[in-house]
């Protein structure tokens, strides 16, 4: 972009769409800002004459003088090819960028392959001014950034996962164990008491969390748990399915780590010419559009990740504007009952 | 983050990296810049002693001075309700992060509802430099964002979609038309006369390509062509399925616009007692790791979605040094028969 064209846009001036629109110039920066202190129908008017008048901020002229990038960060830490398959962290960001777009602000998204590049990564933006906040998310057992976050308070960050393991910082949270066992103890009230739990990478904490929960569940009622581990692969998904069901106490009955696993588990069992749920019963966690739409429907663990993801961009606001760190229950998914679950074999 | 740290910060210069590196300051510029010019041995060992040395641009001043965001920018005009349910877009992202994350660029990421606000946010980009360029996807009929950027040119700018839609763009495409002309033969070569296209949004570009080359293929053969609109959603994926197997002139195949309206296709079909693809064909466009684990697996048009986001954004940086408009394939879908495909019945 020309020097001039910069220079050009950089003449209407807060004065200017103040007086035009006919309210102060309070008011007018308030409005621009996203900030509180000015009706919803002011800002609208000023946004609209702003927009007439062709004003721009000059962004990094702004974020200089500001500290100010209106810009938050997102770093994943995963394998490129499995991102898109999940459904999760595309309606987590579609979740964010509701809370984003109405404050004006951008998402910086950055794909890693691993935890040390994401500890890199985040360091680098702190260093360099590149967001006002991050989101932490896939928390790790003993998780450094959080350490590095707790610790150093300078670039303000929202963990999202159980406050257990995000000592000092701010958390946005499921509570994943209490769903885990209503799960279990639906699953036995249907009489199941082979239940197999295909499980997620084991470095995550809340997989740990989840998998406690499975097994202290299981053994309150005298039950033993299966625990097959994964990486969240649908690949994966099917191979542990397949490993179940070739035992010799073949379970009657599943709880998937994600939606995708489900329907690779879903699919072994009817490959295997198994009557879903008469012969197995299966349970897929995050419900999805994809639950609703196999055959049989699966019954899932069910939250709105949407907003799950808009509540901890909220909370990020918060922690930007000075809120103090505080734990934040977002949702228990709840079970969600369609067709792929029934009472266990005779 | 506090003033003073970004003074401290500031303190260790090119100059310093070079000397602790032995190497000269053209040289820890071009590998800090991620420019070609220094070989991969030398970068890594530029990168390693300025992350020692706890070296960061201050990026805000820094774009000031270059112009220069070290940012590219991407507009999603969805219901971000609907974004997580194809694996398309973050397939594309995933691609795309892989040629950013190689330079030190972030990505700039905006969900809105419509085209309207997708392009106020892209002039309000344009304005404020909040990026160095923009991809442009989802390209529609007429669409309006074309002009603004082959007219203006003060940002740079790579179309994802056909040539044919994108005038004075450089655009890096798929040839559907082509794709799509071989999945008709493929299944009029299995005696199918009666093929139902279940396609997406009329407004998108690429949705019109494939059901002209559908209409066409189909007529070259004396068939009748069946074409049913949707959203691209699960929903009226299964709605149109019903509508279709409910019809005096059932189709024997179906060709579906996405992975997940085949699915909910195959489930429709499944729900009625009808054998896939003993009664009924189908097949899926943009193969997924789902088709592969479906029962049955799902025939796809399939091709490498990663590498379409990472060839478009190596694109784009072309434009960004200056490189002039030009179209690029990127690839031909082919089809991956699976188990979804069979002779058409009697």
């Amino acid at each position: 972009m020309s020097t001039s064209h910069r220079r050009s846009t950089g003449r209407v001036t807060i004065t200017d769409i103040a007086e035009r629109a006919g309210v102060s110039i309070g008011a007018v920066s308030f409005a621009l800002n996203g900030r509180k202190g000015v009706s919803e129908k002011t800002r609208e008017r000023v946004l609209a004459v702003a927009d007439e008048l062709g004003w721009a901020p000059a962004s990094a002229a702004r974020s200089l003088a500001e500290a100010k990038t209106d810009t938050v960060g997102l770093v994943l830490a995963r394998d490129p090819h499995n991102l898109g398959v999940e459904s999760f962290y595309m309606q987590f960001l579609a979740g964010m960028e509701t809370e984003l777009s109405r404050r004006g602000y951008g998402l910086l998204l950055q794909v890693v392959p691993d935890g040390d590049r994401e500890l890199a990564t985040l360091r680098g933006w702190g260093r360099s001014h590149r967001v006002d906040g991050v989101l932490l998310v896939d928390l790790r057992v003993d998780d450094p950034r959080v350490g590095l976050f707790a610790l150093d308070g300078s670039l303000p960050a929202v963990a999202v996962g159980d406050p257990s393991v995000a000592p000092g910082l701010t958390t946005v949270w499921t509570d994943d164990a209490t769903s885990m066992r209503e799960a279990v103890r639906y699953l036995a009230g249907l009489g199941h008491r082979r239940i197999a739990r295909v499980s997620g990478l084991a470095a995550l904490a809340h997989t740990r969390i989840r998998d406690d929960a499975f097994a202290a569940e299981m053994r309150a009622r005298g039950l033993q748990p299966v625990l097959m581990r994964t990486d969240y692969s649908a690949e994966s998904g099917a191979a542990a399915t397949r490993s179940a069901l070739d035992s010799p106490d073949r379970p009657t009955a599943f709880i998937f780590d994600n939606d995708i696993m489900a329907v690779a588990g879903l699919s072994v069992a009817l490959e295997r010419g198994l009557s879903v749920p008469e012969d197995v019963s299966m349970i897929a966690w995050d419900d999805s559009v994809l639950c609703a739409h196999t055959f049989p429907t699966l019954t899932a663990l069910s939250h709105d990740v949407v907003a799950f993801g808009a509540h901890a961009t909220r909370r990020l606001f918060d922690v930007i504007e000075g809120a103090a760190p505080a734990p934040h229950l977002d949702s228990t998914p709840s079970i969600q009952v369609r067709a792929s679950t029934g009472p266990a074999p005779e």
